[in-house]
């Protein structure tokens, strides 16, 4: 089961990156039962709403998930990515097939 | 490099299905370069925009995936793709970090 999050493309790139990885990701990586994060960086838009980054944070299963997503590190990880990217990111949970 | 589909929820799912996995990915899965397919469904929406489905299609690198864009099968495929769903993806290159 995934943890995945969709960021739009940010005003400032450089100043996102510098938040999102410099920030949220080390928070991220403090989430208990995660895995493996896969961070996909989209260089292209052929069709439809674009995004700018991927991530997607692999748990064993559901449960995994949910208990991660009640934990105080997955608190700070969100709090973190709110401050810079309030409104700007989906977020959903999916199952590779 | 990947070439990564987002799709809508779709207002049939049963039929969406249907098409996507009778008709859509055999198409898909003729695209020369192609190595790998990875089809993730979503399952739950906690914040922004939600999706249905994604498919994330990997190539050696952007020359290939170049080379697939323009190919009579991939063009078949997306003949198919908006035969029932037109409008209703997303289409982006990405790159794995």
């Amino acid at each position: 089961m995934k943890l995945i999050a969709l960021s739009k493309q940010p005003a400032d790139p450089g100043a996102f990156d510098e938040a999102y990885f410099g920030k949220h990701l080390p928070l991220i990586q403090k989430v208990p039962g995660l895995h493996k994060t896969h961070i996909t960086r989209f260089t292209r838009s052929l069709a439809g709403p674009g995004y700018y980054l991927m991530a997607e944070m692999e748990f064993a299963d559901e449960a995994e998930l949910k208990v991660a997503m009640k934990s105080p590190e997955m608190a700070a990880a969100g709090e973190s990515l709110d401050s810079f990217a309030k409104g700007m990111y989906s977020l959903m949970f999916g199952e590779e097939q």
